[in-house]
């Protein structure tokens, strides 16, 4: 079973040579979603795909499918993630999966390896849900959960159409969404926490992911001039909206396994010498189980309620987006579990506290993940870092659980 | 003694006009300093005054000088406020001091009446600090407390230089800054708090401007997956910003006279998804008192360090900007005041709680300012108004406060 194996320097160098478009200054990564820096990692994924003989289709929101025929015409075996960055991000989110994918391709075209089944290769538009506010977005259309037109008229944070984006950098295709329906998806992730790296277990076998609601908070006070205007007289929405922020460590340890983050906040008018009349910030919440990710986001809106009635202040709340927890198929966390033990790797069984595309496959064919570790679990960061060896580790044990379930 | 009066419609009619340079859809107006928008209201002033046949003169910083000349060679008696709005501010802020000045010069050229003394009007640049953070920019040029060179350098929120704004809008002039020493400074200006409208009382006489300290604040802490990073291994820059502002509250109750505010707030990098690893706030704090000012800037320092340790994150702050309380002349505040009363208006003698122009002049030449009422107290909004009637009586005390000095 054994005798493939994955040649750890090329994989390094093809994530070294992705890394630098769109690096910034300072060693990070800003390769958001359908802006010109993705394009020029989608054109550089797609060049490698076709040299290696393979034929690359772009679907209609973007996702960049290659299909490796097998003996059979019968249901493929998916390999994906994703292409895009956070802002600043860094070199192995996404992109080790699918230059993982990549690897396992180009090896067993060295080899003339044909499997029974077909082997896919998938790189999904806008995983991060940082540029277009709804994550996940090329997996959602690919299982069907979104039509290509829901995704084309979705806005991003600069007011441009996905629909318009795709057009402009060539990535607007015709191949239909939800026709390929996968055997088996499988995805390997950085973990991006720090569990396996400070356990120095290489493999992480994920069981659940975890589910995750954001929500938009806008408090509506009065602005007014900040030396005038009395204390005891103020409507000020900065105030109350530091006082519901604050409130967010609260809830995390008041609900088990929960997390709590304000990423984004804004005043308004924005002047060093106003009161400021409008504050804007989102809020992450996530957990693993569903009650309790629905009691964090009641007991939040609560609380906000609670400190806008103290403060004068009008509080709206929207829940933007929403992704349910997942749980992995179970023969599948038992196969890369048996397969890691195989080639000699430790491995541990966790939930992902990450969204990732495999939570939408989850509920569209059996699905699973696989994680290495990340370097003091720093992720979404300049200082992210996987080692060659790990990344080594982990994309064997895909390519062996790929070919497990495509023989 | 009460023969000349101001033409009240035209005044009012005068501000309109003027409130049309830079209105925004909502009824605001926005003429930052040196914008396209101020060149407006400046070159609308300049037409006004060359209209009235008083040569205009432009000194090197921006400041608009029309001298009335008089019998006498000797010092002007000079009148002066700004035309510059924050973003989205009101119609008399700054607008209600120049043009009565403006209706004081018209009225004496209506009935020929020439002075002993000659009667200057100035309209300062930037005295916001909204755009370029050095507020009274023009008045701290015209009384010699920076040099040309000093204020040219100021870079702008914007990037852009104040010289090369200057030299851009056409309004950097040749005329030496600290050449003109003024007999006597006065300054009409809307209250902007709601002193005088609650008391219904038309004249306030500033007998003290409130000191001002601006602090900028930056918390550095660790940007992070806001998922994978559990709760207890977060040094989240977001959190630890959010409890320094909202001690706010608390210090203005402790300190007597004492407000705080922060207006400007801002995460980095600011995304939903991600711990922010740096806040940087602005806080304004205002008291008439110096050792109370100091008092409080200490003490918010002292409380953010505080909060910083417990969060594990570093800070970083700076005092900005810092104008000391300045006091009125005295026998001005009673010249004033008596000459309400000759004219039969109410007056009280307060403090301001805004910043001026008159503070920069107090440490110049013996300076004053008469307040009118600002309807609620509300100013630097689009909703800030008053009355044409106060506006007439403020600018009749002003008229005749100008003649006494000029006789």
């Amino acid at each position: 079973m054994a005798k493939l194996n994955i040649n750890k320097n090329r994989l390094w160098e093809n994530i070294l040579t992705l890394s630098r478009m769109g690096a910034v200054p300072g060693g990070g990564i800003s390769r958001l979603a359908l802006s010109d820096e993705d394009k020029l990692g989608r054109d550089l994924l797609c060049s490698w795909l076709t040299d290696l003989g393979i034929r690359v289709q772009i679907d209609k929101v973007g996702n960049i499918i290659a299909i490796r025929q097998g003996k059979d015409e019968t249901l493929p075996v998916i390999i994906g993630s994703h292409l895009d960055t956070v802002s600043n991000g860094g070199k192995f989110d996404g992109a080790a999966g699918v230059l993982a994918g990549l690897e396992i391709l180009q090896v067993m075209e060295e080899e003339n390896f044909v499997t029974n089944a077909p082997i896919g290769l998938v790189a999904f538009t806008n995983e991060e849900g940082v540029r277009f506010h709804t994550d996940m977005l090329g997996s959602r259309a690919f299982c069907g959960e979104l039509t290509p037109d829901e995704v084309w008229r979705i806005r991003g944070v600069d007011g441009l159409l996905v629909g318009e984006e795709l057009k402009r950098i060539g990535y607007l295709g015709d191949f239909p969404c939800g026709s390929i329906r996968p055997r088996a998806y499988l995805e390997l992730h950085v973990e991006q926490g720090p569990d396996l790296d400070r356990a120095q277990i290489p493999i992480g076998v994920v069981e659940a992911i975890t589910g995750i609601a954001w929500l938009e908070i806008i408090v509506s006070g009065v602005s007014n001039h900040a030396g005038t205007t009395p204390m005891d007289q103020r409507k000020d929405a900065g105030i109350a909206a530091s006082k519901m922020i604050t409130f967010l460590p609260e809830l995390a340890k008041k609900i088990p396994n929960q997390t709590a983050t304000c990423g984004r906040f804004s005043l308004s008018p924005g002047m060093i010498n106003v009161i400021p009349g409008e504050a804007r910030f989102n809020v992450d919440l996530r957990n693993i189980d569903s009650s309790r990710l629905l009691e964090a986001e009641n007991n939040f809106i609560a609380h906000s309620r609670q400190v806008a009635q103290q403060e004068e202040v009008t509080i709206a709340t929207e829940v933007i987006m929403k992704v349910p927890p997942e749980k992995c198929d179970k023969s599948l966390v038992s196969l890369i579990e048996s397969i890691s033990k195989t080639l000699d790797y430790h491995s541990q069984r966790m939930v992902s506290r990450a969204g990732h595309d495999a939570q939408i496959l989850c509920n569209f064919c059996p699905s699973a993940m696989i994680f290495i570790p990340s370097q003091n679990g720093v992720s979404h960061s300049p200082n992210e870092y996987s080692s060659p060896a790990d990344i080594e580790a982990g994309a064997n044990v895909l390519l062996h659980t790929v070919l497990q379930l495509a023989a």
